[in-house]
């Protein structure tokens, strides 16, 4: 999972277009992919939580995901993220699902 | 979603016991709650977030989360926040879910 802070130059809507129209394409070529969502963070007064986005990406395994990021699908994906978003606060993980309800 | 870091007094592992073991069973209580996912990071040389878990939580509509943050079960959720998570750094917000892949 990534969380993503768009780069301060960019408004809302840029990064969005850009995350929608740009990126998820490069994101979606990676080799050995199975999910890939965007949660796009809602206008709220009451909340807002910094970040822009959350994108979860799913791999059969770890050695899949490794192999994506090491591919030039990977390097492309990866090359395109200086264009929106900001590097010094933007942070990924693999983590581990536990879907508890239903 | 909600982004998670844990109290810095404590472990990688009481945190996880506390948000799998106690935290849960009060978010699944939460009025018209239809979704609960909990993401844990996975110990990883190459990526460490900062944040320790990201949490997922799906109601039928905006109106549906706003009734289980102001219900008893939606205070005592909250009330218990504090007893593992760093409450100056993390953070909450409604999402739209953009599903592109499959």
């Amino acid at each position: 999972m990534v969380v993503l802070y768009r780069r301060p130059d960019l408004s809302a809507a840029q990064f969005r277009q850009h995350l929608t129209q740009v990126h998820a394409p490069l994101a979606k070529a990676l080799p050995g992919l199975r999910g890939y969502k965007q949660n796009h963070v809602c206008s709220d007064p009451k909340r807002k939580p910094g970040w822009d986005a959350i994108v979860e990406l799913t791999f059969d395994n770890w050695e899949a995901m490794e192999n994506a990021w090491a591919s030039p699908e990977g390097a492309a994906s990866d090359g395109d993220l200086p264009a929106f978003a900001d590097s010094t606060r933007t942070t990924w993980s693999a983590v581990e699902e536990l879907n508890l309800l239903p």
